[in-house]
């Protein structure tokens, strides 16, 4: 069942234009080193334009103007994106889908759309609305009154707790929890009372939910991820906390309550950030970093406590040596009370 | 299904006071700033006394002796704690327990006591003991010999690994681990001979475990948990631990195995804590820190590795001016090789 | 249904020799402090040879040439490979296989070994292999295409997507996931494309992977773990990584896209590690380091970013003084100040 495509359906497809030979046919997509005739390759980082030279490959998606070393080519003004999207074209072929298969065990009153495949074990349960083509798997338990939108993948063992609104074209990857409790509890003067968590979740649409993540409930109202943000594996989104729209938040990253995250803010791998921060728009923080206060947008930090990025690498390139530094110090000081006994002689 | 009280109904249900119209009728809950007068509303802390001027709501609970600006008060102790007893008397409504619910998969030997809910696709295996009122949601596996107490609540997805024992009003969140295999190896001289974890874990009452959250089994006696505990999400505990009552354990903790935490300890998020080591009572450890070492009661610690937390929070002053620092004493430097010079010459 | 055992007996089957009665019998092991007569004990630390003398326990596995303080013996090389090895003979039976319990949903084509046991609740996709002698828990989710060798358990709630394959005697520990979706976007303009993440995962032999542990699919080829690496919970392992035989990768470590590891290195735990990285044999990390750049083989590393772990401990000696060190600096600023005046006065 291998898709077959000429380079004029695909320039069509991506938006791009050919030029070379439109009526060639590729089945597939390679790297530019590995590939035959009957693929298609790509230059997505112009540093490796020399090696279109010796491809194998039978055309080459570039952005426009690159040299073509007479090979036939594709050019089109985002070689990556459209990479994406061949791989989609040509590998990805979503199965028929296959209704609430038996084994699923669906509550009352579920508002169900078309083209669903719920599979075996799958646990659904009361007043849950489930939008359509949603793909639902064995394992994944949805309790009473979520609601799904469209276009969703639930993969195994994902959970979305009571009254979690999940957006359209959302994905859980496997063990995902959305609407566990809050981490909240009240000193009672002996050990600690836990607060309710009665509010919800709210993913909106295009979001993305990595594996064992975890998203919080709110204690009262909403926590709140907007559109087009992805999360990766292990992480920790707390109550309250409210993620701009298309933010990237990098694995065992952990967000504290009610920290408000701007728009296209990037995490990267094991960052931590306190309480009831606001993150400004295109913040970029570097791995393993520790964000104690609120910083402003349109700017990059690293360090715990963090420190603006170039700053950090500075100091970090000095900390190797501070024990020289110390050393240094104490010679400096030896020397300086010789001089000065010197001058008190005379 | 709205619940209705009057001040005078919630002042004895908390053990408090009313000052104003014993017989108003409230409804439910609101902050300061949106709650109307079918509300009551709540001044936690005293940094905010000045909108009970201005709140719209029926009536506000407080500390005793506030100033009251004309409206009608419940005065009590702890009145965060009034709070959240208050959200689970007009929004927290227990279901009506369901029994075993088709679906639910039960072992052999199972000892079930009165008013539980078991729910479709819980996995129960054999000579297992669940107690009176728990509720295990679908997809939670209870393995053989296990034992569940009273009052708790399993959700969705969550494991407990053979013969562990789970106390009284435990809280399992979704994905929750407990009794996974120790992480212990010997070598065999090209690879790792895994040791067998034949021991259990023990929950203590009231201990609450975070969404996929993890508590080793230890290697051949228990790792503990006790009374009062609660761990956040994706927290590990690893085998032979101890941990004391009433701790705070944040997301994404690591504890290595056989350390033993005193009662009443706080580690803040991303902490980590090496193995065979002892945390004293009431001990506070700052976010992101490493614990290389064993520490006593009742202080504050922050870093990596862990110093006094104040120690930290000055040391951390200075890293951004490292540069700056080594910089100056290379001048420094100079200076006094050219006194040194000019003293010479004389 | 005890075990019992003459030293003959557990001497030959250790490859040991007994100093002593070899037919002494006993049912057990424990540790030196507490044995009875009826248990075997070890010393693995020499440190703790004393303890030999004041032993109950009916003999003493240890390595050759120890004092004997008139203890029937049982000489290894290894002895706390040895305890390991004993404490599976003593005290871990495996269950005779059930086969596909009722309540195990199995899809079409599967492949199944002998004596295999499938828990009720366990969910096998379609064109699936298992191996012999496996066990899979209630819970676990093995998607379709996906390949599991002989002699492997699969722990509750533990997923295997879609074609990925796992070798033999492997363990998957509560809720871990192999196969994830590898976290790949491409920005599109406006927010980010998922980039299909069409390859697999591999784990060779004897690769355990801990509770709620993650290993992502690669974009194009193989994610591979090699023989004999074990995981420990909570690990992240992003996708095109390739993890070498024999690692220890402990508890919520993180590893980013396309790293390589060397055979026999060591994470230690929160390690946190950049992508496209080569990392040697035999590195060991320092818990919750951060390793940005790619490091030869055989070599120690601590801190964010790493350096020698010797140098690492000589800079953090330093850091709790900074404010000391800066206060000396300012002070032998001013004084250079007044000798440099006190020479321009000359």
């Amino acid at each position: 069942m291998q898709t077959t495509k000429t380079l004029k359906e695909l320039a069509d497809y991506l938006g791009g234009t050919v030029r070379g030979d439109e009526t060639l046919v590729v089945n597939g997509l390679a790297p530019l080193e590995s590939a035959g005739a009957d693929k298609i390759t790509f230059l997505a980082n112009p540093k490796y334009a020399a090696k279109v030279a010796e491809t194998g490959a039978g055309a080459v998606l570039m952005a426009p103007g690159g040299e073509a070393f007479g090979r036939n080519l594709i050019e089109v003004a985002t070689p990556y994106l459209a990479f994406a999207k061949l791989l989609n074209l040509f590998y990805v072929h979503k199965p028929a889908p296959r209704g609430v298969m038996e084994g699923a065990s669906i509550g009352a009153n579920l508002t169900l759309g078309s083209d669903v495949t719920i599979h075996p074990g799958a646990m659904i349960g009361n007043n849950v609305r489930v939008g359509d083509r949603c793909v639902i798997h064995s394992g994944a338990v949805i309790y009473d009154g979520a609601s799904i939108g469209d276009d969703c993948l639930i993969h195994a063992n994902a959970v979305v707790r009571e009254r979690c609104r999940i957006g359209n074209r959302c994905v859980l990857q496997p063990g995902a929890v959305i609407g566990s409790d809050g981490f909240g509890y009240a000193p009672d003067g002996s050990g600690y009372y836990p607060i309710p968590q009665i509010g919800i979740v709210v993913l909106e649409d295009d979001v993305e939910i990595g594996a064992n993540s975890c998203v919080d409930r709110a204690a009262l109202e909403v926590t709140l991820i907007r559109r087009g943000t992805k999360l990766d594996n292990l992480v920790q989104i707390a109550h309250n906390c409210q993620i701009g729209e298309d933010c990237m938040i990098v694995s065992q990253v952990g967000i504290s309550g009610s920290t408000k995250l701007g728009n296209h803010v990037t995490l990267a791998g094991q960052v931590g950030v306190a309480g009831h921060l606001t993150i400004g728009d295109n913040v970029m923080i570097g791995a393993q970093s520790g964000v104690p206060n609120s910083v402003p947008a349109n700017a990059g930090y690293s360090g715990t406590p963090i420190m603006p990025h170039k700053d950090w690498l500075r100091a970090m390139a000095v900390v190797p040596r501070l024990p020289e530094l110390r050393k240094t110090i104490g010679a400096l000081e030896k020397r300086i009370a010789e001089l000065e006994a010197r001058l008190a002689e005379k």
